[in-house]
C-alpha cells in the first residue's frame, strides 16, 4: 500500500498533534523574545448544544496530565526539520521544551454552563499556546461523550444502562478513551473488552443474530450457548421475538440443568414486546429471568418506555451514545484572556469571550441544593459558594494531592446531577433557568477590555 | 489518579478491541467445534444518512491490511484469562490463532450505495466473527469522514479546501486517520502536523488570534509575523476585519520587503467581507494576496459563497468536518451471509440482509459515465459493468498486486465522481435516481433464504 500500517498513535508522538500555526506562532514569539512572557488561556465553550442543557466536564484532568509529559522527541524534532519551516536554534530550544506551567481544572464530571472554564493554563505564552489543539482534541472527546451518556442515564433511573457502542465510535482513542467517560457518566458496564479492562468498567456481552444463524435452527443455538454459559442472555429477535421467548421457555421447561439470566430484544416495538416477552415468562414460572433492550436507543426512547413502566430491566445503548449523535461536537474554546499580567480578550462578532483568570463559585442552600453560579476573576475574595477550579498542575507538576481520582467522576456525577434544577437536568430541548452570573468585577473588567 | 496515564493504543492491543460476545461467541464455536465452518461476512449499510447520497468508502484496505496481522500476544491472553470467562484451551487456541481466511473490498475512494459491501470476509466463522467490531469501527471512521469531506469538496469546486479541524475530532486516532480520509477526499492541505506528516497531505497553517492578542496592537502583530514568516497568511478579524485589511496594506505600503499572500476571514459575513477585502486589496495594487475563509463552513456554506461568487480564494474547515455533523454514523452492519456454503439472512425487521457472497458491477455508457450498478452473487458470471469488489488479501496474507495505493484513491474520487449523474452528487436533501439493481439470481435468493 506504499503507506504506514500501524494505527497505533504512540505518546512519544503527541507533542507532534497539534496544528501547524501553534508550532509557526511560538517559532515567532521565541524570535521576538516574548515565548516567555506569562500568560493564560481559558479552555470554556460559549453557548451549549441545543440539545444540552449542561456539559458535563469530563477529561480534563487526564489531559493535564498528559500535557505536563509532553515533549518533543528526536524523531519529532527531525520531522519538523523536515518540513523546512523552523530554525535550527529553535528546533534546539523546543527539543529541551518541558511544561513548566500550572494548570487549573474543575474536577471530572463536573456539571458546567457557557463561559464556565473546564480548565485554565497559567505558562509563558509558548508553553500554553503549544498546548492548545492537543487540550481541545482530548478533552472534546470525553466532555461530548460523557454530556450524552449522563443524559441516557439520568433517563433510565435505576434501571442499569450498558455500552453497546464500539462499533460506531470514531476510531480507536474514542472507543477505548470513550469508555472513561461513560464511566463517570454512570453506565453500569460496557461490551468493549480493551475499553472496560483499561478503564475499569465491568464488561458485558450477550450473544449475536449471526450465532443464532450459524446453527440449523434458533432451539439449537439457545441450547449450545446455554450449556457453555450457565446464566447468560439469549437473543430472542432473530427471527420472531415472542417465537424465540417461547423457545427459551420450552428449552428451559425441557433441559432444567441450563439456566438464561436475560434475553435481549433488538427490534420492533420494545414497549409492547417487552410486556408480552415479560408475560410469557412470567406465566411459565421465570420470573427471574430480566428484559434487556438494545438497538437505536437514546436518552429520548429510554424515556419514553420508562414513563410507559415497560418492564425493561436494564438498555444496551451504542449509535446515539457512541457519537453523541445529536451533539457530536462541544463549541470548546481556549482563548488568551490574560496576557504579561494584564487581561486580554477578542472582540470578533459572535466570538468574544470573558478577560482574565477566573474562579467558578457554586452555591448551595442548605438542604444541598445547587442555588447558582458566580463566574469571576481568581483572586476575587468573599465571593458565596463553593470554587469549582483547583490548581492540578503546579510548576509542571502534576499534584496528586489536588488531582481527584478517576473513579471519583462516577460518584460526582451520581451526587450532584440530583441538587440541580428539574430544568437543568430536563431531557428536552430547551433552556435552564439556573442563574449563572458574573461577579461585578469581572462585568466592570469585561466591560472595558 | 490511580489509572493508567498513557493514551496510546498500541498495535499489539488491537485484538482486544473488540465486543465481549465475539469471544464469548467464538468459545462456544471452538466448544461446538464449529469453529472452522467456512463463513462469509459482509460489510454493508442498509440506508443512506438522509443528509448523504452516497458513502465514499474509505479505510477498507487500510483495515484489510490490519486484520489481517491481528493476534492476541501473551499480555492479552492474560487479559481475558483475568475476566474468568474463558478455559485456558481456548485461549491456547486462540494465542496460536492468525487470519488464515481472505478480504475482499472495494478500493478505497470508491462511492457506493445502501447494500453494496465495502469489503467482505471468507473464513472459518470464528475468525471472521472476531474481525467484526473493529474492522467496522475502523471503516466508520475513515468513511464517515471521506463522505463529509468529498461534498465539501465537491461544493468548493476548483478552490481549494484545507482541513483545520483537528481539535474538534473524537480523540487521536480520529485526528490522524482523518487526515488519509480527507486526503483521498480531495482535500488540499490540513493544519494537523501528526496527521499531515504521516498521511503525507501538505501542511498549512496561518496564525491565531491569541497572537494578535498578544501584542500592543494588529499592526505590531502583523509587521512581526510578516517579518517571521515571507508570504504568510494574516488573520485579519481580530477586531475589525476591514480595518484588519487596511493595516495588511499600509504595513505593506510601508515596509516594501514585507510580503503577504493571504489574508484569512475568521468570522461575519464571508461573503461582503470577502468583497470589501477584495476591493480595498485591489485599489490598492494587491490583486495578488489571496483570501481564505474560514469558521463554521460546511459544504452549504461553501457552496452559498461559491453560487454567489464571493471572491475567496481557498477555504479552511474545521468543525462541520471534523466530525461530519449532520451525519456522524453510518449505519454499517456486518453480518453473516453464507456459513457452510449456504446462503443466511436474518430476518429482523427493519434489519433485513441479502443473503450469499456478492459482487457489484457499475456499468458505464460510452462517454464514460455511470448508468447503474447490479449487485449480485458473487460468482455469477455474464453481469455487465465493472466488479467493484476484488481480494486484497488471500489466505491471509495481503495480495500488493490487488491492493490499490493509498495514493490512487484521491484520484478515483476526482475521477469517478464527475461520472455520477447530478442526483448522486447533489448537497441538498434528497434520493439519487441512480439505478442499483439486484440481479435475477440475488433477487430469487432473497427471496427463498
Amino acid at each position: 500500500m506504499n503507506e504506514p500500517l500501524t494505527l497505533s498513535v504512540a505518546d512519544e508522538e503527541l507533542a507532534l498533534l497539534t496544528d501547524l500555526y501553534q508550532l509557526t506562532m511560538i517559532q515567532a514569539y521565541w524570535k521576538e523574545a516574548m515565548h516567555d512572557t506569562p500568560a493564560t488561556f481559558s479552555l470554556f465553550f460559549r453557548q451549549l448544544p441545543p440539545s444540552r442543557r449542561f456539559i458535563l466536564a469530563c477529561g480534563q484532568q487526564h489531559a493535564a496530565a498528559t500535557l505536563s509529559q509532553l515533549h518533543f522527541n528526536a524523531a519529532a524534532i527531525e520531522k519538523l526539520a523536515s518540513t523546512e519551516r523552523f530554525d535550527d536554534d529553535f528546533l534546539s530550544w523546543l527539543a529541551n521544551w518541558r511544561f513548566s506551567g500550572d494548570i487549573w481544572t474543575v474536577p471530572e464530571g463536573t456539571p458546567l454552563f457557557p463561559h464556565q472554564p473546564l480548565l485554565e493554563v497559567d505558562a509563558p505564552i509558548a508553553e500554553a499556546q503549544l498546548l492548545e489543539s492537543l487540550v481541545m482534541n482530548l478533552v472534546q472527546l470525553e466532555s461530548v461523550l460523557a454530556s450524552k451518556a449522563a443524559r441516557i442515564v439520568w433517563a433510565a433511573g435505576n434501571r442499569p444502562v450498558v455500552d453497546f457502542g464500539m462499533r460506531r465510535m470514531h476510531g480507536i482513542d474514542a472507543a477505548v478513551r470513550g469508555v472513561r467517560a461513560y464511566k463517570a457518566a454512570g453506565l453500569s458496564g460496557t461490551s468493549n473488552v480493551l475499553g472496560g479492562l483499561r478503564h475499569d468498567l465491568a464488561l458485558n456481552g450477550t450473544m449475536a443474530h449471526s450465532y443464532i444463524l450459524a446453527h440449523d435452527d434458533e432451539p439449537s443455538a439457545f441450547r449450545a450457548f446455554a450449556r457453555h454459559y450457565p446464566n447468560t442472555t439469549l437473543l430472542v429477535d432473530t427471527y420472531d421475538t415472542l417465537q424465540g421467548v417461547r423457545h427459551v421457555i420450552d428449552m428451559l421447561r425441557d433441559i432444567p440443568d441450563l439456566s438464561v439470566s436475560a434475553i435481549r430484544l433488538d427490534s420492533g416495538d420494545f414497549g409492547q414486546l417487552a410486556s408480552e416477552a415479560r408475560a410469557l415468562l412470567d406465566d411459565a414460572g421465570f420470573s427471574r429471568i430480566k428484559i434487556i433492550a438494545s438497538s437505536g436507543l437514546d436518552e429520548h426512547g429510554i424515556a419514553d418506555l420508562v414513563a410507559q413502566n415497560a418492564p425493561i430491566d436494564a438498555f444496551g445503548v451504542g449509535t446515539q451514545m457512541g457519537v453523541s449523535a445529536d451533539a457530536p461536537v462541544i463549541d470548546l474554546s481556549y482563548k488568551l484572556v490574560e496576557y504579561d499580567a494584564q487581561p486580554r480578550a477578542k472582540h470578533s462578532p459572535g466570538k468574544i469571550n470573558l478577560p482574565s483568570r477566573k474562579q467558578v463559585y457554586r452555591r448551595q442552600d442548605t438542604a444541598g441544593r445547587y442555588t447558582g453560579d458566580t463566574i469571576a476573576q481568581r483572586d476575587e475574595t468573599d465571593i458565596a459558594g463553593e470554587p469549582l477550579l483547583r490548581p492540578v498542575v503546579k510548576n509542571g507538576v502534576v499534584d496528586p494531592d489536588v488531582m481527584s481520582p478517576a473513579q471519583q467522576a462516577t460518584s460526582r456525577v451520581a451526587d450532584t446531577l440530583p441538587r440541580f434544577p428539574a430544568s437543568v437536568t430536563a431531557l428536552e430541548q430547551g433552556e435552564s433557568d439556573y442563574p449563572v452570573e458574573l461577579s461585578d468585577a469581572l462585568k466592570h473588567l469585561s466591560s472595558t477590555v
